[in-house]
């Protein structure tokens, strides 16, 4: 079985060069059901949105929840691009749609790249063409591939799960490595399914799936102008998934959007190693999430723990900066299995086991806030001096 | 004239090698009124509140807002060190208490280093008769580089105004390289005046003075558990600021503490440029900060500068994430005088002039929001590997 997006039965994918990347890499990607599916989608909520963000929330609304295919170019995020960019991601609809035999409406269109150039809608269109020709039941990873921007490999999920002794798959494919702290989305994911879902259901279960997922992951601390995640549910499994179903077919889509998350935080820009933060004794689930993020975009603490520096303090510097209710006398503050401070006193005795634990590729770290009793977990990587190679020099 | 605290008159400083700092660098500062001042601080909002802040709050609160002397170590943050660091912390002031013959409560305590490690009180005590026999008024400097930790450079400022036409000094030194995002003073500085104020009055000029100087810098987003700013004001000028010269007085403080902010900017771990973000046409005051320090401590923003390359779509997607309102059709970005995106058009043919702009080391940018008519400024550094290299290496 194929692992990303075609793994669910009735939906085909291609990926290949229409010319957008200077460098000849794969940039145009398609992904068609062979029948009409129930769609939902998140998108960022950065203010400044994206011309095929306006114009995929447009289609979906327009369609009442419907698509055909999705068409996506890495290479130019048409973004801060005017009335222009909007002409040009409809143009890419359009042509989409003439192709797949379909109505605009259920056409969604994605763009990523740099931000403000804009779209060579010309090269788009002439690829399209071959792009539909390409279309097959094992291209998934074709498509994934023509996703990518500064990802140093694609991310592909997939699961089956059983409903009613039935066999239902999810599928999935992201891309995304810097510019990643999600409002809502991530950068770009596009989930598949061959379960039968009403538009409604779809669109919940994506939020729910999401929330733990996409939305718990950070790079960088900074959310892009076209953040978006599709869930497409064709039907072709003939499994209707209804309200005794949909809690294991969240649990199966989430499962999919982490793996797909946490390979976005995997390949982030300059990643050595996952750092996975989890914040307890919190007053409220949104103060344990927000200190969480902040420990996770803390240069200093992604920086330690690049170096391997078991710097417990400045874990508790960020979370008495959070603003959220912190209890330094009952704080505790864990890497891997360690405890380096509780009851108010440093552990340094050990600090060089501590240290040996981070020369490890997946990391944990702990902080018990000493106030509440919620928490959350959020996924991200350490800072290298290259993450700051890649971006000193992204446009040159 | 020397450049510092010792600039106005009635002021001694001493800076010594304690034994504190491995390297052997001065290590203890300590800073004398000849006369009781009246005293005013800000210190950090950081919930895990270092022991020196929590001895020199109380002490300005016993005193009645009035200090003869300050003594600072570097090397040892004496932070999360619990009770034991606040026992540290009051007999580092009773030693100094002793040497200038004052009440304990009108002596200020301040540490700076690692945190988490105990302050080696012992060294400290035995390093102050030293200190003491070494107070002079052309010790300033030696004061300014005993407070340093990753400093590149020591910090003073000082400057002389008229007030009724005569002459008021007010001067200052501080420290601070890194964890810097002051919640509301920074790092450490340390100010001094010969004007007479009353406690009430020195408070204030001094929160209207770090609003505008210290709070409005940042270097990598991260807030300390030891920021403090102080001021003495020792009346040995004999000239009494009233609300008549008030104004003035603060045009004066303010002027030498973003001075001194201005120094630490420039002094940033790793940085190699200074960056000012102006932003303007914000619905208030409040989104006008707040979207200037979202922009300065945006990775993607400072790796942009740092690397030379004006890409201003990463200044218009952290103003589109900051949570401020934000009119894409009516923005502004501008690197230095350039304009490089308005009426939602990009203008990429002045790239060209903007990337040979950037080669500068004094880097202006702006966005206007478009969504009203408040400003903020906010100075910050850019992203350097260096940085990484400093932070992942601070403890080995």
């Amino acid at each position: 079985m194929s692992s990303g997006v075609t793994t669910p039965r009735g939906f085909r994918a291609a990926g290949v060069r229409a010319g957008i990347k200077a460098s000849g890499d794969l940039d145009l990607a398609l992904v068609a059901s062979e029948t009409v599916a129930t769609a939902a989608a998140v998108f960022t909520l950065n203010k400044a949105q994206a011309a095929p963000v306006i114009v995929s929330r447009e289609h979906l609304h327009r369609s009442g929840g419907r698509a055909r295919a999705i068409v996506v170019n890495s290479g130019c995020a048409n973004a801060c691009t005017g009335s222009q960019g909007v002409q040009a991601a409809r143009a890419m609809a359009a042509e989409t749609a003439r192709l797949v035999q379909c109505p605009v409406e259920q056409v969604l269109v994605a763009s990523t790249g740099v931000i403000g150039v804009a779209l060579p809608i010309d090269t788009i269109c002439d690829g399209l063409p071959a792009a539909f020709r390409s279309l097959g039941a094992d291209q998934g990873s074709a498509a994934a591939r023509a996703i990518m921007t500064t990802d140093p490999f694609s991310k592909e999920a997939s699961t089956e799960i059983a409903i009613g002794g039935q066999s239902v798959r999810i599928g999935g494919m992201a891309k995304g490595s810097g510019m990643i702290d999600p409002m809502m989305a991530t950068m770009l994911a596009f989930v598949t399914t061959d379960a039968a879902m009403a538009p409604a259901l779809v669109d919940r279960a994506l939020r729910e799936a999401v929330d733990d997922s996409f939305n718990a992951i950070t790079v960088d601390g900074d959310s892009s102008t076209n953040d978006t995640v599709v869930l497409l549910a064709n039907g072709v499994s003939r499994v209707e998934i209804d309200d005794r179903s949909y809690r294991t077919f969240v649990d199966g889509l989430r499962a999919v959007c982490r793996e797909l998350a946490l390979g976005i935080v995997r390949g982030g820009e300059g990643a050595t190693k996952v750092v996975t933060v989890t914040v307890t004794g919190a007053a409220t689930a949104t103060d344990a999430r927000r200190c969480a993020k902040a420990i996770a975009n803390s240069l200093l603490v992604k920086t330690a723990i690049h170096g391997g520096d078991p710097n417990w303090g400045r874990l508790i510097a960020v979370a008495g900066r959070a603003g959220v209710g912190f209890e330094l006398d009952r704080a505790v503050v864990t890497i891997g299995p360690i405890v380096l401070f509780k009851d108010g006193a440093p552990h340094d005795e050990l600090a060089p086991a501590a240290a040996e634990y981070l020369k490890g590729k997946e990391i944990a770290v702990g902080v018990h806030l000493g106030a509440g009793a919620s928490s959350s977990t959020v996924w991200t990587c350490d800072l290298s001096a290259e993450y700051v190679r890649i971006n000193a020099d992204y446009r040159t």
